[in-house]
């Protein structure tokens, strides 16, 4: 089952982990406080920014990365996919039953 | 080697995290502080929880997951499992020697 | 792609996250707080510590490695590689271009 790793601004990444559980592309959304340091035109940048690990399924990770695109605020997010190599069979049920 | 990915809420985690160092379960145990967003019972919930990173070996993962069940408050915890791709060499070896 | 989890001191890990995008062995890097619980020496140690998130690619991998490996402040630093099973293309591409 896929773990989606996406960086946001601190603004946003509440209102983008809602929408990805009130739509059921998410079992749950957890939201770590993070500071990201990257080169944008050439300048080294220090921004505050959320990660969001968004616990989904096989099947819904299409649709996630396409709402993720469309609500982001960035043009070019991070967007990643890791997959766990086992995983608690009971909390596996519950995470296919939250993501319709 | 298995990083075991682990939510726990705040009050419980540095016991759990403890815990799983005593009994020689993990090397060590990252806790980070996250809000959790999920759906229970049709209703959406924002929740305070920890993450803890648990290193460990694969001769102790299985140990390690019957652990977190039993000492867990939650029904259906969230216990998965991710496997590196590399480690280096000498963090892999003191983390064996960590892990009986 | 790979990311690399890497832990440091909290006063060691801006510097070290600035000398990776720096020298351009890393497109960018999340650090988050984290409470590591180890043991050491037969004592269970709780110590105020950093998570670093390095994002880089296949061909820097081995060179961010050694660099982590002369910057860091222990002798046997925490170095692991996991690689996503999936990721947005527009920004595997400026990772690509980011990282020389």
């Amino acid at each position: 089952m896929p773990t989606v790793y996406i960086t946001a601004p601190p603004d946003a990444a509440d209102s983008l982990a809602e929408t990805l559980v009130d739509k059921r592309l998410a079992a749950c959304v957890n939201r770590l406080s993070t500071t990201s340091t990257y080169r944008w035109d050439g300048e080294i940048h220090h921004d505050d920014e959320a990660v969001l690990l968004a616990k989904t399924t096989d099947d819904a990770y299409d649709d996630l990365v396409d709402c993720v695109k469309r609500e982001h605020p960035y043009d070019v997010p991070c967007i990643e996919r890791f997959d766990e190599a086992d995983v608690l069979e009971s909390f596996a049920e519950w995470r296919a039953e939250s993501v319709e």
